[in-house]
């Protein structure tokens, strides 16, 4: 047997429980759009990004500290707060230095779960940061589990994408061998190279860009290396490496 | 609004609970190999299939009405049984005119959720029925859902490809907006005319082959129409149309 360490894919929240993440890294990708702006947020120069699982939760800790308070519910900003889950709503002119607490459908719930289940280390993915996150996973050696957020528990394609493209930059240093990862990597591998012109294909797509217009964010979300940290989650905080 | 019925694809039993069964056909399917043994042993003339979810329960009922007992935990033949769950153990001289009484790992448990979730109509699919699901399908006009059985909750390729099969011969009839069966018809495309020099790269396949040496089952089971018939469940039994 190789003593590589471990790769594998959970393709829905639901589907978490089937892998041991206590001696695991925990990558919670949740492309449209949490990780993205996760990603965008403390590229450029937000102290942190403080995850939490209610808006109203999110306004009492961003009036205690300071900060900003953000998310979204069903892909709208939520009711209450007056920022939401864009990427592009956090430039380095508005956000360096501050401190953003974010609230979302499916993202924040799936950090709580891997929170919960005692996952060895957290750290947050997407398009934005792929390279990033590659580099972390070869760094750290350890046995790895890419973590979809989806949508309400079901499977969504852009995060499986996600997962994909990372097992085709890593996969040489683990042992992958799991028909989530074998799948999510087929289908990175086929539409890599045309990713913002299969995105119309998307369930989410149709939520974000003919209900909201967030074509913008789409393109911003599915281009890999634009806001290239690594989010590490410790202490309530996800905080630049 | 098309009014054509809906076909979603519930990729793992834990994902089931997220689809509204009850004014849906569930196509059962079990590719290795519960489902594709099922359209085997009705092919070849058996007068039922009942399936239950125990090696005790599935020896009772043999006993009671006569039939043959079978079915496996792990892959193997069940302890103390001494039929298994092998399509290729139940040609017409052997099956026809007697009752199978089966137990699987994987299969037979997504059956029972069906049942207890009040499936409109249960179905099983494997590629052995192919057409005849398909067939099947447009002529009811229901809505649809593809059930994966998976393996122990996770996802697994062949049942998707399975799914991904009937979709591609089927969408036109349906309104499909649902990234698993983007995914399933996707990856089934790729595949379709390489289903069993893509399998070696399956889980499943290093279960089956390498511990088991099930080479020709596998090869039954990716091989559309050797047994083309439609196993519809009423009353407790699996009974082609």
């Amino acid at each position: 047997m190789s003593n590589k360490p471990t790769l594998h894919t959970s393709i829905s929240p639901a589907l978490l429980n089937l892998y041991d993440i206590s001696n695991s890294v925990v990558v919670i990708i949740d492309v449209f759009r949490a990780t993205s702006t996760i990603a965008s947020a403390l590229y450029n120069g937000a102290r942190c990004v403080i995850p939490v699982d209610s808006v109203p939760k999110a306004i009492e800790i961003s009036r205690n500290i300071g900060g900003i308070a953000a998310g979204e519910r069903d892909g709208m900003i939520a009711e209450g707060l007056s920022h939401g889950n864009s990427p592009l709503e956090y430039p380095r002119e508005f956000i360096e230095n501050k401190t953003l607490v974010l609230t979302t459908t499916n993202g924040t719930r799936l950090l709580q779960m891997a929170l919960d289940k005692n996952a060895d280390t957290i750290i947050s993915g997407s398009f934005p940061n792929l390279d990033a996150v590659c580099e972390y996973l070869v760094k750290a050696g350890k046995n790895v589990i890419m973590g979809c957020a989806g949508w309400k528990d079901r499977f969504n394609l852009e995060d499986t994408l996600f997962a994909g493209a990372v097992i085709h930059e890593v996969k040489k240093h683990f042992t992958v061998h799991c028909d989530s990862s074998l799948m999510a990597e087929t289908l990175y591998d086929k539409y890599k190279n045309k990713l913002i012109d299969f995105a119309p294909k998307l369930t989410h797509y149709h939520r974000l860009v003919e209900r909201f217009g967030l074509i913008e964010d789409i393109r911003y979300c599915l281009t890999p290396n634009l806001a290239n940290v690594l989010p590490l989650y410790a202490d309530g905080k996800l905080v630049a490496q």
